[in-house]
């Protein structure tokens, strides 16, 4: 897929930028992980005063068609739409949130199994009622997945002509996690029985039936070296839009933060695509998604929090976000030892 | 020192949190560490409806007489009272990071080198200029050490009374990891060896150089089963304040965030004093200096966030506010199943 051209970080400014962090008062290193958020966002902006400017959360929702399946997910489909409606209604965690820490928040129906009433506040991108069950076929055709792709980059673009330079991800949708756990053992090679948890909460038995099932499906369809031929078979449709709106973002330059289990198997993706995007990327959390933590170490990825969060819709990279503002602040607004005539060592 | 009393919290109303927690329309548990958290919180306030209150940081500080002593900091003494001035002139990161989290800031000199003009905002607590020098005598009398404790219990109340009802603190200065260091070891019992760490940025010499002057100091003074003969042989003023301070905030049921190193040597003197005082606190990160993650082990402590600070001043517990604030949001905030006609499983 040739349609986005990442470039990777410019390090050119790099010493200024360490200059600017050790100057600032305060032993060296002190800050840590904020330090190195800061930097990354410098680099990524190509300045020492970095901006978080409009950030926006967009929650993708999809359904997916092996939630039939008895076993895959202790929550019945329907909880999907119902889910939107509470976005919508502003009752979800992803909400409440977003409210705090004055991240803009969209919902998107991207393949939501229920017709919403037309003067919602939804944006419509319905590719499907839901995906096929990929225990008997692929859960998409390459048309659907290639549409759901470009609808992502488009909405990402969008808000990027309208000012936002931050930019985090969420989703909703009754058993994703399977599709999330088929994507990560894909791409990662790492044994589907390893990638498989507990989702929104199956017991042990639960997760064992689980496994029993995407490993059928994994035989059925195998693995592909195309990372669109895995999207695919195994995707949702939030899952693909996801992928293109973030293939997008690090295009335009934008940062991603990136939330949990299913949003950093889009991004699992995204990077086999374009390996690139990586450098754009904040990391909020580790969840408590069993196989969250070995995607994060595929992808060398250092996150931020480890809350034990596991809910999905972005509520990691919108309470991670605060830090994130604390970064960019530290960097613009700490004086620095000469012009708070403070003795430095 | 029966000054204090403090009363355990009650679990009367446990299973009318846990409810109300998990009727929220999200997985069990989905919130992890966001829900211990506005768990604790409603306990102390025995309430299901919590909120935080004027949320106020103060920041202690003091000079060491160690401080002289080559080998004990990589600074010199004179940088306690160069970063209070910063402090009231907004500059340093504690003032970036509670401006960004609306917690109001207010800095208490107890005990600088230095004298400041009458005409600025810092709060006159001054015990003396400066503790003696412990590696010759006692860091301070009793009397000090009992009128700090006094002050900064005085300072809580006044701020309780006029609303508020969470608190944190932070301190500054120059020696006071050494202070810190050697609490710890008196009341956890570690080997001093094991309780000291770089500080503000020593070398491995320079840590090797520490702990052999902190040997001589706990030999020459010994450790007492007296906390508060402990806290007068190797405190800093600044610390004395803070333990005051806690024990009157955990008396008047605030909730208490525990910044670092040296925030949590002053809770192992208050606790050694009053054990039920660990149940009004949250413990905002580890940091990375290395005696800290011992103290938390020692008490039992689960610290919200790992991010490798070793700043001082407060700066983890204003880092970690906003995340306190969104587990006390969820719970006011959030729909129910009920509520939000979502089916639950």
């Amino acid at each position: 897929m040739k349609l986005f051209n990442i470039s990777p970080i410019n390090y050119e400014l790099e010493e200024q930028i360490n200059h600017k962090i050790d100057f600032k008062t305060k032993p060296l290193n002190a800050l840590g992980t904020l330090e190195t958020i800061a930097k990354q966002l410098c680099l990524i902006q190509q300045t020492l005063t970095p901006t978080l400017n409009n950030t926006l959360l967009i929650v993708f929702a999809a359904d997916h068609g092996i939630a039939a399946k008895n076993g895959i997910s202790p929550y019945p489909q329907e909880v999907t739409a119902q889910m939107v409606l509470n976005f919508l209604n502003g009752g979800a965690a992803i909400n409440v949130f977003c409210k705090q820490n004055n991240i803009k928040l969209k919902v998107v129906d991207a393949g939501v199994n229920f017709d919403f009433a037309k003067n919602t506040s939804l944006i419509n991108a319905k590719i499907a009622k839901g995906t096929n069950d990929y225990s008997k076929q692929s859960a998409m055709s390459k048309q659907q997945c290639t549409e759901a792709i470009k609808k992502g980059a488009e909405l990402v673009e969008q808000y990027h002509n309208e000012g936002t330079n931050c930019i985090a991800f969420g989703e909703m949708g009754i058993g994703n996690t399977s599709s999330a756990s088929l994507l990560m053992s894909a791409f990662t090679k790492i044994p589907i029985e390893h990638c498989v948890g507990k989702g929104t909460g199956l017991t042990i038995d639960g997760v064992s039936k689980k496994t029993v099932i995407l490993k059928q499906v994994q035989n059925l369809h195998g693995i592909s070296k195309d990372p669109l031929e895995n999207l695919k078979n195994f995707g949702g449709f939030e899952i693909a839009m996801m992928c293109g709106a973030m293939l997008k973002a690090a295009e335009l330059k934008m940062s991603i933060i990136i939330d949990g289990f299913i949003v950093t198997s889009a991004l699992l993706v995204a990077q086999a695509i374009a390996p690139n995007i990586l450098d754009y990327c904040l990391f909020s959390h580790v969840s408590n998604e069993q196989g969250h933590k070995k995607m994060l170490s595929y992808l060398n990825a250092k996150p931020i929090l480890q809350l034990d969060l596991r809910l999905g819709e972005g509520t990691g990279a919108a309470i991670v976000y605060p830090i994130i503002q604390s970064s960019v602040n530290f960097m613009n607004e700490m004086a620095n030892f000469e012009s708070a005539g403070v003795s430095n060592k």
